[in-house]
Order: structure tokens, then sequence, then C-alpha cells
């Protein structure tokens, strides 16, 4: 008996199955007594926006939206010109996994590019530009890269710096989807700004950090904050109750614990990869630098460890282990226990 | 002096600006607790979509979005047919508050028509059908209604049951934006799916009506709900910590909170129209039939009150007010005391 | 015996069902013979841009498509910042005859504002900003005018220097849709560039006045110009024998057959209406600037005449009575015989 | 000296090159004289519509525009659900060529297949079809064929049996992209109805075939073509001298002229193909099935070739040859010439 429930556990298949942070629960309830203007006039989206401006930077301006993909699709929106397409990783969030909301809502054309590693290289976005000669292609105008990427990597700030250098060699806006940007803030050991100074829009992901859902967009070149706000209104992302997005954010800003929550899952993840690698029979097979380890695991032990916690098999054949602000040393040991046993 | 404090009192501006309701928070604190499947795939999630289903009537599918903007253009998404038109009332959400969501997210032309009291007729629909004659303009083919409509009036049942029957005859589907379903439920003394039964896809709200921010939407016509769950997640309304949402509903289903809500709300309102309205030198100018009272007051009044409540004045020079489910009698009172006093 | 055959003519229903002129038959003709680069690399089109640029003024650039909807949704979409919206006449083309055109290509909202005579005034553009105050309406950055107007009247230069004067003021960008842009020029006595310099960019239309099919959108603001061969692959507008498009413009465009046309037709209608104003029992309802007459007839007149004539009645009970470059002097005298009859 | 002038000839470019068809110049200038109703109401249209059913079969719907572009977003427009995918070839015209109209214009993400000869295969469609398993992809519900393909191949008859029967099975529908498609019928010695009845839409090209500028598009599916003549509005297709399209169309369905048409251009491509293919240090890359040879020439051939020619070097570094209904023997014989020199 290994101490695991009959039902599957879902701790590491995503951090979005992850529990809420007491403080923004606490947050939340404080912030819900009484009446407060509406669609972001209150004193607790304020205090967000001047948090979130003081992370990324002079000039900054923030949004909060609902969730990633809003995010990413209003990031966007702003940044293209009529017309222009997009140049992202093959695995990119926004080419990948949103259903097509990109197209949809933006009319929009994405270029994805190769990218085992889940990074744009400039190498491979002028291989994209190279193919873009005449009218038969849209216009690339928006590099959209993630930090940290859709499969656990992180840009360094001088890799970033080496795209954004090509970028404005090349004419092109540098979006990035931070939906775990937390998490690589912490594994760089860096500050928000010095990642944002090398976007001209970027989100700041809650949600997966210990928010009940909130994102926030920062818009960083300048001109392009005029219009958001409109935009973000006709693509369904203005909450009229803003205060209970922005409870959220303060609450995760408060202290830092923002940047703790996103330590702590980063701790957990580099926990269970350091137990995991030496085992036999097994291979990590991306480098851990988030919160996500994707690991290739003989069929047989796949099977048994994939229905006993919920995680999902990759097309690729990997299973991919997510940590959260929630993760116990413990679940770690329970997981590795229970994959060891299965490679036997 | 009159026990206002120095900031504007914001109450009577929008039932947006009210409260979240305890129940609703205790459901979230109590729903954040460990980990839960992500995207719907929870027990709240189930709950809530059960207890949708049971208002709406059998054969309905709930789907769980962030605000009644998006419930409209998911809804009338999964209705219209390829480049087609949606009929509406000329101050509908859809076509004058929600900053061109439709053009921008669906790509869809709305054909106003006039509707002096909110509520569009036979009549009226059949003027806009006699316009479209040919391909110079797009085929109307949802009508889009509000219950209760933005002016604070109700369909009754009998008009809902003209409209529907015009709309089959003429081959048109309905949508029916219900933000304030509640209320027109409370106030009508009917069953949701005395209501939903006409419609071919409502949204039922409850940000309006206690909740920090979650609305549904009902898929009533056969065969509609296949794709909904795809243009939920391409329009950037799926959840991924979906509990949350569903916890809020769960708590205003339970017991028939969301009635009570609503039937307070109403009453709140009755009770300050009821004391406006034998007032000199003001008017009520339209029928009160949920939770909004529309005034029109003399200018000095209306500069006053509405410096002192924060209140809007329309474009047509009236002034709105509005009750919801915190607001208490005293309000109302001090609320009419002033108006009482500004008009002397 | 009136000498009109049994079939119905249809000279007057619309300047769209006149013949091709001979010039523009012989031009396509010739440009038939031999290979030549496809997508507009061949010299009929080097030479058709450069007569248009000659026309438009130094700076402008011209792009040929196939109609005048695409011209107008082209010029918009190279103007239009993310998200905005459109202020124009009610009965303007694009709002009233092209089938939601703007709305499904580009995602906007047309803000449609009162225009009895079909010219947009300050005052009336005004209303619309007036209206826009914050996020719940898509900001209005583009007014579309329409010169010669869908209602047979025209902007004097005057009224036109006022219009750009509020605009620059107000920071909005003009577009101009020229559909029958000859037959204002004709009518005004100045040159294309008189009226363009008003324009930040705006079609000029030659499948009314001579061609098979042929319009030309022109634009004239600095920096807009990049995209626009881009946008017009993207909306299906870009022929690729696009020599079959030039020719038509080189043959009208040579030795300003263009203008001579629009005169004709221009002087066709002013003898129409001279002819038809004395008679009893009509009423000109619109002043006769370009190639159109608008006449409320009696009914039984109505009746017979449209059905002897193909013409339309329009939603507002008048008949538009239309001439072309091909309307005979024979023809309005055989009209204005059978009208004239009629009201017996 | 070998016969050529300075100039680059552009013969082999592009089918688009082509000169007009004396047949389709003289059914020009005869549908010119005198009035005719606009939009399609006229005999010459009616004519070719006449036409175009009897040759795709009973039940079939024809609609003209302007190029295979607006055929293409026209015919999946109304094929495709609400939120729906396209599972087309990686390299198909829609994919590659038409600079993102389908995203643009219908807000549809193409979802490409390797196809390396062009052609889709039912292991590739189910490929795409196991990745798409949840929400995070849009659902395919429509596969894009080209017949002939971008690379020259045909489809047989039992490939497309073989492709029908794939997606009647897995709930697809088949959109036909036949820019050539006259050249795949020749080349099958095949009726259009016999590809026609595997398609629910599908376009027959006539502008590379010997019209100046006109595609026809077939629905085939019972209950698509209702909406279809308001798309086509809406999208900037419809032709106001629709007299012109039509006529162009007439003269060639008369006595079968685009069939002869299609034969030569695939006659003077087989000649082409056998003279190249026994040349030392070439190589033809795809099989010829239509009227273009693609072929991997040395680089200093390539360079020498091409800039004498004016001909593409694709990104796959092959060159494409084409041939047309106006190529003749002499033409093939210069260029395999000048290749064969180059090779020296």
């Amino acid at each position: 008996m290994n101490g695991l429930s009959a039902s599957p556990r879902v701790d590491f298949a995503s951090d979005n199955h992850a529990e809420a942070h007491p403080a923004v629960l606490a947050a939340i309830v404080a912030a819900a007594r009484g009446p407060a203007p509406a669609y972001g006039g209150d004193r607790w989206t304020a205090a967000a926006e001047a948090g979130l401006r003081d992370l990324a930077g002079p000039g900054s301006v923030p949004l909060l939206v609902f969730n990633g993909t809003a995010a990413n699709v209003l990031g966007l929106s702003v940044l293209l010109g009529p017309g222009d397409a997009i140049i992202c990783a093959e695995h990119s969030h926004v080419a990948a996994d949103e259903c097509g909301a990109v197209e949809a809502m933006l009319g929009r054309k994405l270029l994805p590019a190769p990218a085992p590693d889940g990074k744009l290289t400039p190498a491979a976005i002028e291989a994209v530009l190279d193919r873009c000669t005449d009218v038969r292609t849209p216009r690339p105008s928006v590099v959209a890269l993630t930090q940290a990427t859709e499969l656990g990597t992180c840009y360094s700030l001088r890799e970033l710096a080496e795209l954004r250098e090509l970028c404005d060699r090349r004419g092109l806006r540098i979006y990035l989807d931070g939906a775990r940007l937390a998490n690589a803030v912490a594994r760089l050991g860096c500050e928000v700004a010095d990642i944002a100074r090398f976007a001209d829009a970027l989100s700041l992901g809650f949600t997966k950090n210990g928010a009940l859902g909130v994102d926030a967009l920062l818009l960083m070149a300048p001109g392009i904050a005029e219009r958001a706000p409109y935009l973000r209104r006709q693509q369904g992302q203005l909450a009229s109750k803003m205060r209970f997005l922005a409870a959220q954010v303060g609450a995760l800003l408060d202290g830092g614990l923002w940047l703790d929550n996103a330590r702590h899952a980063n701790a957990m993840c580099d926990h269970l990869a350091a137990e995991l690698e030496p085992l036999p029979g097994l291979r990590l097979t991306q480098r851990v630098q988030s919160n996500a380890v994707f690991v290739a695991l003989p069929r047989a032990a796949t099977d048994y460890v994939r229905a006993r916690w919920a995680l999902d098999l990759l097309p690729t054949g990997e299973t991919r282990l997510m940590t959260s602000h929630a993760t116990a040393p413990a679940d770690v040991n329970d997981l590795v226990e229970e994959v060891r046993a299965s490679l036997k």
C-alpha cells in the first residue's frame, strides 16, 4: 500500500490543477464587502496596476484579463499591423493549444518555426523571413516567444537580447507569452523588468501560480496602450467586477508571494528531476528550467503511472510532470516512488 | 447633514457595483482546497452544469463563461449561419455596449430596430426583414432579445410566444441575453424554463446577481452544442481553473439563492420607484419591471444627485438607478431623501 | 405605340447596366496578345498606375482591384487602427449595400450618422463622437465619405475642407468612396487631386464609367502603402492577369476619356432632370449633382414606368434614375415621354 | 544566337502569363454592346451557369468569381461550421500562396499535412485527426484538395474515391481547389462531373486556361447554396457587370474550348518533360500529370536559364516550368535547347 487514494491524483498533470493560495482567497473575501465601481474604477485595480508597473518598469501599461489566451490575443492585437502575420515556435501555446484563437479573433496567420526545445532562435526566425518574399505570404511583423516555454525551458537573458537585436534589425516586434513568467524569473534570478525590456508586450500569468484565474498583459512599447482598453472590451475580457481580478493580483504581488510561489514550484521540480534522472529506463527529454519535467518512460511504466496520476501522454510519447506552488516534497517522493516501482 | 459620506456612493449606479454574496465567497473558499482537474473536469463544474440543466429544462446544454459579452458572442456564434446577420433592439447591449464585440469576434452585422421601451416587437422585426430583400444586406437569421431589457422592462411570456411564432414562421432563431434573466424570472413569477423554451440559446447572468464574475450560456436548440466547447476555447472564454466559476454558480443555485437575490433587488427597485413617482418635477420614463428605474430629473437636481451618488446621465437625459441583492431599504430611503431635497 | 420593346429597358436603372466603352474593349484586345508577367508586373499596369498617380497627385499610391466594395474594404483596412470603428452616412454603400463586407472582412463596426442628402456634416460626425465616450463603443478613427454620394449629391470643395479640418482636429482619417468620383470631378469642374488631397485614401471607380470592371484605390496618407499589396492579396483582390484590369484603366485615362464619359453622363442627367422637374405630380427629392435623379412619382405612374424600364422602387418610395456614358439624348426623351404619359 | 530577345521570356514561368484566347476576347466584345442587368441578371450569366451545371452534374450550383483565391474562400465559407478548421496539404495554394486569406477573411485555422507530391492521403488526413483530440485544436470539418495539385500531380479517380470514403466516415466535407481542374480532366480523360461528385464544393478555373480572369465555384452538397450569393457579395466578389465574367466562361465552354486548351497545355508539358528527362545533370522531381514540370537543375544552369526566361527558383531548389493553351511547340524546343546548352 503506497498511500495513494483510489481516485487518480492530479497534482503533477498541470499547474492549472493546483489549489488557490490562501492569501488570494483572503484578499478576495476582503475585497468583496460593500459597493465598488465597476470596470476597473476601484482601488484594488489601481493598486494591482501600480504594482505591475513597478515590476515591469517605467512606461509599462498593465491590463488585467481572465486568462492566458486572452492576454495573448489582446497583446498580439495591439502589436500587429493590418494583415500582418506572427512567427512562433511550433509547440507554442498560441499555435498549438488555443483552438485557433489568433486566427478566429484576429484573422491572422501564424508562421510556426521548428523549436525542438521550445525556444525560437534567430536562425529559425530568419528562415521564416526568408520564405516570406512576396505577397503570397503575409508580412511577419511580430515574433511570439514563450517564457518559460511550453517545454519547460527558459530563454537566458543573453538569448533574449540576441532575439531582440535580430527583431530590431528586421523590423519585428516581440510578444512574450508569460503564462509562466514567474517561473522563469525565479529560475534566472532576474527581475520581471529584465525580461520585459526585451518585449513590446508580454503577459504575466497568475492563474498557474496561486490565483483563481487572472493574468496581466503588460504593454511596453510606446504608443500601443491607447487602443488596448477598447480591444479588451471588444474581445470579451473586461471584467465588470474587476476588483475580484485585481484583489488576486494584489495578494500575489504583496511581499513577493508570486515569486515565492514560483520558486517553490521550481524547487519541487528540480527535486523531482533529480530523483528521476538516475533511474534506469527513463530519460528526461528537455532541460529542466522551470516547473516542468518531460520524461520518456517505458510504455508499461507510462501506462501505470499515468493511470494512477491522471497524467497525459504527449503525442511525442513523453509524459509531462508539472509542479506548482502547492506541491509538497512528500508529493514528489510519492510520485518518484511510484515511478521507481513501475520501472521494475 | 444627511448621513452621506464625502466620497460618492455608488450603490445605485449599477448592479455591477454590488458586493459578492457571502455564500459565493464561502463556496469559493471551500472549492479552493487541494488539486482538481482543469478546464471543467472537476466536480463543482459537474454540479453547476447539472443545476443549470435542471433550471433550463431537458436537452439544455450549459457552458460557463467569464461575463455577459462572452456569453452573447458565444451564443450567437453557434446559432448564426455563414455570413448571416442579427436583428436586435437599438439599445441592446450587443449593439450599444460591447465595443463592437459581435462585429470584431464574429464578423457579423447587427441590424438594430427601434425599441423605445427596450423590447423588440414582431412588427419591428418584420420591418427589418422587409428591408432585407437582396444580397445588398446579409440574411438576418437570428433575433437577439434581452430579458430583462437594458431599459428595465420585461417581455411577458405571451410576448415571447408571439416573437417565437414570428421567428419560426420567418426562419429566424432566437438568442436571449439573460444578463438579468433572474430579475425577469422573479418579476414574471415563472421558471427559467418557461422563458428558455422560447429561445434557441440564452444566457443566465450571475455576475450582477451576487457572483464575483460568471455567466452561463444555455444551449436549447438541438444540434448546436457540439461545437460550443471549441468556440468557447477559441474565444478565450475557457477557464482553466473552472471550479472557481462553477463554485459561484453552485452557491447561487443552492436553495434558490439566485432567485432570492433577484427578488430582493426587484423589491428594492419597486420601493424606490414607488417613493420617487409621486415626487413633483420628475418623471419615470420606463415601466419598472426588473431592478432599474429610469427617471428624468430637473437638471439641477440631476447634477446634484449624480455627483453625490456617482450616477451616469444617459444620452437621453435620464438617470438610471439600479438596485441589487445588496441594496438595503435604508439605502433606498437615503437616496429618495436626497432626490427629494434636490428637487426643492 | 411608343417605340419601346416588349422587354424592359434597363438603361436608367443603374450605371452598372451600361455597355463597355469601345476604347476599353479595344485596349483589352490589344493587351491580350502574347505573354506578360502576372500580378501587376506588366507594362499596362505600370502605365495605368503612372496615370493614376498623375491624377491623384504626388505621393499617391494606386492599386487596382475588381470592384468598389473591394476598394472600400482595402482602403479602410489600411487606415483603421486595431479595433477602431468607422463613421459613415446612413445610406452609404459601405453601410447599406455591401452585405456587411466591412463587418465580415475587417471585423469593424460602422457607426452610421443621419445624412438626408447623403452627405455627412461636421455636426453629424461630432454627434457620433459625442456618443463614443468610453470603452462601450469602439473608437471611431475613420470617417467614410462618398463622392458623388449614393443620393446623387456632391460635396463641394469647401465642404470637404471643413470635414478635413474637423477630422484633423479630432484625430480622424478620411476614406472617400469614389465609385462615382468621375461624376463629381466633372460636376465640380475640379481635378481629382483637388478632392484627393482631402482624403487619406480614396477609390476612383471605372466600372460604372465605361469599363468592364475595375476600380482603383488611391492611398494618399504617408506610411500606409507598405501593407496594401499584401492586404489586396489577402482580400482576394489581386488579379493574376492584371494587365486586363490595367488596360481598361489605361484606355479610360487616355485623353481624359474617363472625364468625357462622366461629363456626358452628367449632362444627360441634367437634361433628364430639367425635363422632369416641370411635370406636374412628381417631385425631385434630391439635388441633381452627378448622374442620378431621385424622383417621387405618383404610385400608378411609378408602377407603370418601373415595369417598363425595370426600375427599382426605393424603400423611401422614390425612384432612382441613372444616366451613364452610354445614355443617348433620345433615351432620355423616350423616358420623359413615358413618364409624362403615365402621369396623365 | 538562339533567337531569344534580350528581355526575359516569361512563357514557362506561369500559366498566368499566357495571353487570352481570341474566342474569349470576341465573346467579351460581343457581350459589351447595349445595356444589360447588373449583378448576374443578364443572359450571358444564365447561359454560363447553365453550361457549368451541365458540366458538374445535377444539383450543382455555380457562382462566378474574380479569381481562384476568391473561389477557395467562398467555397470554404459555405462548408465550414462555426469555428471549424481545414485540413490541407502543406504546399496547397490556400495554405502557402494566398497571403493568409482563409485566416483573414474566414478566421479559420489551416492544419497542413505533409504531402511530398502535393497530394493528401487518407493516412495523412487521419494523422491530423489523431492530433485533434480536444478543445486545444479546432475541429477539422473540411479537407481541402487541389486538382491538379500545386506540384503538377493529379489525384486518380480511385484516390478521390478513397478520400471521399474516409471523409464520409470521419464526418469531413471536401473542398476541391480546381484552379487547374481542366488540366486534370484532360489528363484523366474523365468528365468534370466524375471529379465533382467526390466534392462538396469545388472551383473550376478559367483564368489560367484562356480567360482574362474568371473562376467558377460549384456547390455540390445539398443545402449549402442558399447563403452563397450573400457570401459572394460580402467577400467583395460579386461583379456588377457580371456579363463580362460570364461571356468569358461562355466562350470557353462553347464547343469544349476549355478542354481543348487544357489538352494542348498538357501535351506541351508532356513534350517538354520528354525532352528534358533524358538530359544529363537534371532531374524531374515530380510526376508530370498536368501542365507543370518540376526540374532540379545544376546551379549554374539554373541561374542562366532562370535569368533568360524569368523563371522562379523554388525554395526547394527546383525550377517550375508551366505550359499553357498558348504554348507553341517551338517555344518548348527553344527552352529545351537553352537548357541543354546551359548544362554543358
